[in-house]
């Protein structure tokens, strides 16, 4: 159980400004993240590391000297957008390029990508380096769609260390790159975890039994399996990873035994004398073995074993000198530096000139997406109904959240003078940041690539917006990787850009067009909204559906209504 | 719930040992404990802390360069053995004397203090420092009653720091008498806690409440109410500390946020957020503070907040460099020397010479204790039985421990060739190693001083014998601090050494007066023990007790009616 809380609103960034106030001498605090408060030389290549919260001490306690240059923290489980982790990037950047390392999870894999593409194009140099270590995930023949565990720290590790060597971007990803080819884990989980506030834990493992090979948030294993004493546990881990040794090896390993929270240091001792044993017995040589908390999961009890296979490259970047607050080794000595402190404000880009047509164009979508937001502020319940039956039943709450910060950056945006594409594209962002998960991300992206067919100097035309709504479309396929018929909002985007496309050719009104463009969007999302003319506002009606509607088909249907509904506003 | 073991026997001393194993640079593994495997200056005050398992990081995790010297660690929540310290305090020993940490507990208390009489014997100089800084556990003007809990590492941490500085045995004493007077820790608990292989928890938290002021191993608090918000529970922590703020204070304060084991780091972080607001909004000022476990109670979820009042002594030495497995600051770092690994054998004496007569006696008390460790092994559960009515149901498992310890070290010593002085004295350290908890420690005092009426050099004499029992009473009593009436074994012991001494000298020989004796002690005890003769076993008998028998005092009658068996065999 979580018992420490203010609710779980806030949670996570109160833990990481409590963190970053505790550790003064490693880490400074910037929006969503931490960067080193730690003097580092120009021109060297920066690792960024992060991921959802939930797993302290990753990612913020891997930041100091040796290992990361920053940390990027999304709620508990659920990835930072990609706004934040630019944010955090910009703050991190010393001129040598960013490396961003995360554990290979779809969310984080889609928020990473966008943020290295908007770093590029902002003339940062930016890659990314998903972690792929857990071998219950995928087999071997696959072993780039396995999960990110533990290993995380030993590849951030490495990767830290070859950039303080002083490696360019290329030498820092390739050692980083096989690194996370020689590292593997296996775990078990004997509980599931209970998100801080919650009334119910987010999954269970039955009394008695554990979940071999469960992921860091409950994804499935390979079996369960009564629990058994450490000695066979120990044999257990050590089997499977030894399995995956590569041919070439000579034995020698780094070793992390990590605890995944409500396990005790002295169960992970009582563990290690028998792993460390099954190792040996096996001729590994174990290299600076780590047992300790390094990648946790809430309140789960269980564990894991990581093991990198060493050459001689890799051994001298984890035996290299760091200093973080959870690890630390060698003389180096993290010490805070005023000179270190950039201006937060370098995270955020200016606001260009603007015309004033497009001024007022801006004006106007501000206003449109304050109904937006109302309207699924209403239908926040049901859309969290909808997604409860396949989903986490958490789609109304990021909906909600995301449209409510998207209005108040569009309308801040537009008070300071933005045109049309700026109040848009901030509006992106803030719905990318604020809503959490995989379709606050792709509404992040599709807002902004939106953004982007219109300007700050002309008039919106109907013609920029279909434009829009194709690219929109066009950024989700791309990130997302969804096509028509996988039951997403793709569904019900495809039939609104094209109903739109062609309405705009013709000759409608972009009133015309829009309203026809809704009713193919909620027809295909297999969901009507019953619309309250007085309010403009709607609620999901799931009553032409065959089997069941996909939640993000019908918010979007719903968002398509409300558009509607404020065009034809007096 | 502990879910990585091998069953509750051995999970303490393998913890160790991997523990051990996992920090070659810091520590050393010697029996019972750990010591520094770095150089340490000759002279040098020794900084020895320990005291149950369970707890980690204490005791182990505080050894290292600016800290402990040593940790001793008894079985999971009970105090280690007086040998056990004694021991490990040899193996520590660099020449400048001992200071010896621990909580304050009843237990610890009794083998840290003999631990110091057997050292100061030796000629080695010890004192004991026990922390009182659990303001739930007594009122201020009984400060020196209260338990210890995280503070203790702030003590030690400042300890350590003196002696670190070269500071003397008396300065270093002074040192740590002030930071202990200087420091005041609350916490509360919101689950109770299982130890390893147990079927159910030691003792439980109601859903939805908080223990607050429940002592690292259940001990009762001040009150149980409903749990709070984080920011609410910030305030009361600091409210409770903030009101024991000595005269004097410049608001100058050492901090530790300590988890009890189950609670997340980011549960810590949000709350610290808190507690930090508040402390400076009431004008204190915070020097290092650290959030973390530090003292932990298995798998209890709780916290608790310390306070160490500083002035520029304390402030200078809590500052130090220290560099420890779960403590670093500064540019100290640990270095594991060879030179330091000094023979494992230096913890224990070798035997001296004895006489033909003396090692007739050695061997007969060896086979004596076998016959007394069979029949409290026959006794063990229904020992244990009476124990569980007012007790945790362990004496008889400790006394059968106990028993086959001493039996085994007897045997080995007489067969070493050691006379009945040292068999007598080995039995009586093993007896207390291995029976644990605070009747094992009086065991082996009681045996111990009885040991020390006999020689190796002459036969056994009746009056030896009287001289000897009267001397065990004196130590039991001594130590145990006990009156006649308040049911422990000292009811069952004093008419014991009473009716014996007066047969003996009214010219009764050994047996006669050792029957009338064993009589005497099973009246007082309340309970009979039915004889098998011809095992020359026994099993109590609870049939004159008024009002329920003590476990300790009937164990005595058992022992004493063992002796009378094996002396009437053919």
């Amino acid at each position: 159980m979580t018992f420490i809380h203010d609710g779980k609103e806030g949670f996570a960034a109160t833990a990481l400004a409590g963190f970053a106030s505790a550790h003064p001498r490693h880490v400074r605090h910037v929006p969503n993240g931490v960067v080193r408060s730690t003097a580092v030389p120009s021109g060297k290549v920066s690792l960024l590391v992060g991921g959802g919260s939930g797993h302290f001490p990753a990612f913020a306690g891997y930041v100091g000297p040796g290992l990361a240059d920053a940390a990027v923290a999304g709620d508990v489980f659920a990835s930072p957008s990609t706004q934040a982790i630019a944010g955090v990037a910009r703050a991190a950047n010393h001129g040598g390029g960013i490396l961003m390392g995360f554990g290979n999870y779809a969310g984080d894999v889609l928020n990473f990508s966008q943020a290295a593409e908007r770093l590029k194009a902002e003339g940062i140099e930016a890659r990314i380096l998903p972690v792929t270590d857990d071998v219950a995930s995928a087999p071997p023949d696959q072993a780039s769609l396995r999960r990110g565990v533990a290993g995380d720290l030993v590849v951030f590790k490495i990767a830290g260390a070859a950039a303080e060597e002083g490696l360019d971007l290329d030498g820092v990803e390739r050692v980083a790159r096989h690194a996370n080819e020689r590292t593997v884990s296996f775990g078990v989980a004997f509980s599931g975890c209970t998100f801080p506030g919650a009334p119910a834990p987010l999954f269970t493992v039955p009394h008695g039994r554990m979940g071999v090979g469960l992921g860091i948030h409950g994804e499935p294993g390979i079996s369960e399996e009564p629990i058994v004493p450490a000695r066979e546990l120990a044999r257990m881990l050590v089997e499977k990873l030894a399995a995956e040794k590569p041919a070439g090896s000579d034995g020698r390993v780094a070793v992390i035994l990590n605890g995944l929270g409500a396990s005790k240091y002295e169960e992970l001792y009582v563990l290690w004398s028998s792993v460390e044993r099954e190792l040996r017995e096996r001729g590994f040589t174990l290299v600076d073995p780590e047992v300790g908390e390094f990648v946790t999961s809430l309140d789960m009890a269980g564990c894991s074993l990581t093991l990198c296979f060493l050459d001689d490259e890799l051994e001298a970047y984890w035996r290299a000198a760091v200093d973080t607050p959870v690890l630390r080794k060698g003389p180096m000595q993290a010490q805070a530096s005023a000179a270190a402190h950039h201006s937060v404000a370098s995270t955020e880009a200016a606001i260009s000139d603007a015309s004033e047509e497009s001024r007022a164009g801006g004006a106007c979508l501000a206003g449109l997406l304050d109904d937006l937001a109302a309207m699924l502020a209403e239908a926040e319940e049901e859309l969290g109904r909808l997604d409860a039956v396949a989903g986490d039943g958490d789609h109304g709450h990021g909906m909600r959240r995301g449209a409510e910060a998207a209005a108040k950056a569009a309308q801040d945006a537009a008070r300071r003078g933005a045109g049309a594409a700026t109040v848009l594209a901030r509006a992106a962002d803030a719905w990318a940041d604020r809503a959490g998960g995989t379709s606050g991300a792709l509404w992040g992206l599709a807002l902004r690539a939106w953004s982007e067919a219109l300007s700050d100097t002309a008039a919106i035309t109907k013609q920029a917006v279909a434009n829009g709504a194709a690219a929109a479309l066009a950024a989700v396929v791309r990130a997302g990787g969804a096509k028509p018929g996988d039951k997403t909002l793709v569904d019900a985007m495809t039939p609104f850009v094209s109903t739109l496309r062609d309405a705009v050719d013709r000759g409608a009104s972009l009133e015309d067009a829009w309203d026809e463009a809704t009713g193919a969007a909620q027809a295909a999302a297999g969901a009507t909204a019953q619309m309250e003319p007085k309010l403009g506002r709607a609620r999901p009606l799931a009553a032409r559906s065959v089997g069941h509607p996909d939640p993000g088909a019908v918010s979007l249907g719903l968002a398509a209504a409300a558009v509607s509904a404020f065009m034809r506003k007096p």
